[in-house]
């Protein structure tokens, strides 16, 4: 069909020229013998007028209507600034009807109104809107520069099976009946770990899949029973190797996509450090207000709550905020404490103000001038400045006073103005954690990570205290990658899956296959995997996972579009060999 | 780990030159105190020879360690013509053992002799074979070229979902049962025909996406379960437009992978004269041996068998074969007529041998001399001429010769002795076929392809006459794509669906949020679909699926590596609910 341009494309220096558009009726305006028409396509919008000479033709022309338009360029009288065409508008010389269309159930607009569940049901509508393509393209783009740059490195694409077999360790699997073998069946990949870790056994030393993910889990708000993540494994690596191929992704992706120059290497910092500085493991470091450990000023103090605090192995810690004195009533300082006491089971919060030179606060009468004066100072506390203090175990006081940081900068507005994107690698994370259902130590990540060597002699005897070789990348406060150096020696390998209380005979039976593996020669190796969906994101600034995914489920993990899942014929159960057990 | 080289790279330039290599052990042998070893990484092969004072360190590696070795590299005396690197070595002067490895279950080289059930079993090792790992490399670079063709043109990669709606046209869906909505299911998908058509609804203009189909379909040596395709789709397009981006993107694929300059424009032909011409709707035109209907010559013949045939609506067809007759004994064209009658249900095979100016064979004393001289003139036929000729129903004269056409161009053979690609294009597809189980009228592509525009009026009258929009891209011999340009019209939608004996209640049930979709303003669109595995095949010259599949399952279907599909826990059923009927 012909069409000689993108709607959206035309600019003043087209003035002149004759044109051939094609595109849907974004609104329709008469104004006597004129009609104006917006006319939309995936490049933009551009207006067409039509004169009395074709008024016929689209006299019954509404919304959504597909139009092939050819005319003549022209500049506009009154320029609309708010399109990118504004400048000019086409006058229309011909035009053809390419199809109708009924009212649309919603409306077309970036400021739509509808409500979701209804856009989400007429998703092929709602992916007309032009922020929406936006957010596809975009993800199309940061796919190719992903694709682009981890092939310019020697990485080597491969489709994983999407067809699996169970592995009942970490989230619920999808399953999918045989057809073939009765009772058997295949599961969905929560991802392709164990995959990727076997072509690193295959010798494919680079390996890398933007890879569909597969996790039913429980409801949440920002979750899609399906995912994507940009996959990575190397074999002979550190690190330090690691987190280079990393860096040089992330800093073309930022570059290209927001024009941002990200550094060069990013911030590492352990994951004890994280906590005792920031109480969490995904500090956002764009704004400060670190965690201080203020116990050392209070060894010796009168203060029973302290006291019985640093006796029992606890920790007083502090953050303070500047200019923020004035800004924290004692009605919202009650807030505060409710939040950390409901969140975080902390016992309480103590606060402090320095007001024109005086110092007051919950804590003030309890605590000797000696303390008051090295708090003045270790703080470094000036006018209008707000301390808030939180004794407690450490991992409560850390996480407590973690969550106060992040609170007090946003609701102090301390977050930069301009784009700001703050990388940090954290690294050694804990082995194990302890599952009180189970009542036995779980692996952290994933049981093919790799204890930091210092620590292997700990496995068995002070697993709480076991670090490892795992990596997360933060960015502004949320995880975007997630990462190991992986275990390749069989017998670690079996001592880990003992260590978190797996059988041999278990071990065997889930990880066979996998184990065997490993006797033939694997290579050293690690990798790791980035959310895609949030990536896309941060870099078009939604909060919305379903603005980044072309056909979503809702909340409640239904497609409302195709109405699924849903019920099938019983035939198809019969080939299967399946019934269901009605649950009440 | 330090590396300064793959180890398949090092040259005669290299001589002199300090390495360090990481590698696995090919091979080993020992010439009194020196010892030789292969090494092996992703870029290839090179000897280190290791002295006397190496020898302890390497006392215990044998095939399949890990060594990091640091040497120089040396000319050899003699050069192994055989190796990339054959002209040197490299004379180790350090080595690390990076890890040991039992004796592996397989030969790992490209002449191993394991069973193919036995190399999928350990199919980590048997992806250590040169071969198999350039193939998945070449498969990687094929879609890299592919993305950036497509992307240049300014196509779209948009994700569509693996959990989908089940639809019982065509093949078995695979099902997934749903946790939260118990008794409902998922499909995976077979392809994403709706979604890209929804895209194209939804104003996306030009989507493509290397995409993860499932179809549960009988086994058959040359299929997975699962495949991938190249699934294109545009709006405001014809067949030529289609065309137009298939033929470039071959361009690049052959240019870039093969070096192999392709065609501007493929050939197209019309479905119906593919028929004609070479008795199949993919024929091979490397080479001629065309069909030629000789029914003319016939037309008032005294030959009962032929008159016959022709006074019943059937066809006298030939292929003659040149340099032939006398590498066709009696029993072998006996032969010949037993694969037709048994393939193609044809009654019988005529046969003409010209040898030394003399015409004879199975009709020459059932043909008059005026008929002979006919036949002579109209096929051109020479000395040691063959000329086959069926007399039969149309359909079964052409495909019967169709199919000795190729058997014979491979028999006598005829291929190009060079790398030759004859693409071409098959259009006009017949748009229904007769389903004899269920006495019904079947879309032979599916239900969304276009109907010819002159053949609309006929889709109730004449069914069997209307031809189609659909198209296929045949690469010598094979289908390497098939598309169409599609519906987009409500009201045409569902006189297809009628046409096919589909009542509007099962068209709605189907798919009615797709017919809802059509309303509101749908583009003229059209796609295509490339079979990625079959692509792959021809560019790397394999006749086995497997071998461009990482982790393919065998041709029962199962995946011997893992041992999948497999039974799962009871407590994983209940969840969803679920029963297993035995089945006998």
């Amino acid at each position: 069909m012909e069409r000689t341009c993108g709607n959206g494309t035309l600019r003043l220096a087209d003035a002149g020229k004759k044109v051939t558009l094609i595109g849907w009726v974004q609104r329709r305006r008469n104004f006597g013998a004129l009609v104006f028409i917006d006319l939309r396509d995936r490049s933009g919008l551009v207006q067409v007028v039509f004169d009395e000479t074709l008024s016929d033709s689209i006299k019954d022309v509404r919304s959504e209507y597909i139009l092939q338009v050819t005319g003549t360029v022209v500049e506009r009288k009154e320029a609309n600034p708010k399109m990118e065409t504004g400048e000019i508008e086409v006058h229309a010389e011909a035009v053809k009807i390419i199809n109708s269309a009924a009212t649309p159930p919603i409306m077309i607009s970036d400021d739509t109104d509808a409500l979701e569940d209804t856009r989400l049901k007429y998703r092929y509508l709602d992916l007309r809107r032009p922020s929406l393509q936006k957010i596809l393209m975009t993800r199309h783009k940061v796919c190719m520069i992903t694709r682009k740059t981890l092939d310019s490195m020697g990485f080597v694409e491969v489709e994983t099976p999407i067809l699996a077999r169970s592995t009942p360790e970490g989230a619920r699997d999808y399953l999918v009946p045989s057809r073939l073998y009765n009772g058997k069946f295949w599961a969905l990949p929560q991802s392709p770990q164990i995959y990727k870790q076997l072509l690193m056994i295959g010798g494919m030393e680079k390996y890398f899949q933007i890879a569909r993910c597969f996790r039913d889990e429980d409801l949440r708000a920002d979750r899609q029973p399906t995912f994507t993540q940009i996959d990575v494994e190397m074999s002979f690596v550190d690190e330090n190797d690691v987190f280079a191929v990393v860096e040089k992704l992330m800093q073309a992706i930022f570059m290209e996509i927001r024009g941002y120059k990200v550094e060069d290497h990013f911030v590492r910092m352990t994951w004890d450090e994280c906590m005792k500085r920031y109480g969490s493991d995904k500090p956002d470091l764009r704004y400060g207000y670190e965690i201080q450990n203020i116990g050392e000023i209070f060894a010796d103090t009168d203060f029973t709550v302290f006291r019985t605090v640093l006796d029992s192995n606890g920790e007083v810690d502090a953050v303070k905020f500047d200019q923020a004195a004035s800004r924290y009533s004692r009605k919202k300082l009650d807030e505060l404490q409710e939040f950390i006491k409901h969140n975080f089971r902390a016992k309480a919060l103590a606060w402090l103000k320095m007001e024109k030179g005086e110092l007051s606060g919950s804590i003030v009468k309890a605590i000797s001038d000696a303390e008051k004066q090295a708090l003045i100072e270790k703080l470094a506390i000036t006018d209008d400045d707000l301390v808030l203090i939180v004794a407690d175990k450490p991992h409560v006081a850390e996480t407590a006073l973690g969550a106060l940081r992040i609170r007090l900068a946003h609701e102090l507005d301390r977050l930069p103005k301009e784009e700001t994107y703050k990388f940090l690698w954290v690294t050694d994370f804990p082995m194990f954690e302890w599952d009180e259902e189970e009542q036995r130590w779980q692996a952290a990540h994933h049981p093919f990570t790799a204890p930091r060597v210092n620590d292997i002699n700990e496995l068995f005897t002070d697993p709480e205290h076991v670090m490892s070789r795992a990596y997360d990348l933060v960015l502004n406060g949320y995880e975007q990658l997630s990462g190991s150096i992986r275990i390749y020696d069989q017998n670690m390998q079996e001592k880990v899956f003992e260590s978190i209380g797996m059988t041999m005979e278990q071990a065997q039976q889930k990880f066979g296959f996998f184990l065997e593996a490993f006797k033939y020669g694997t290579p050293p190796h690690g990798g790791f995997a980035i959310g895609l969906e949030r990536l896309i994101m941060v870099l078009c600034g939604t909060d919305n996972i379903r603005d980044v995914v072309a056909f979503p489920t809702n909340n409640s993990a239904v497609d409302l579009m195709s109405d699924s899942p849903n019920v099938v014929d019983q035939a198809q159960l019969d080939i299967l060999g399946l019934s269901i057990n009605k649950k009440d």
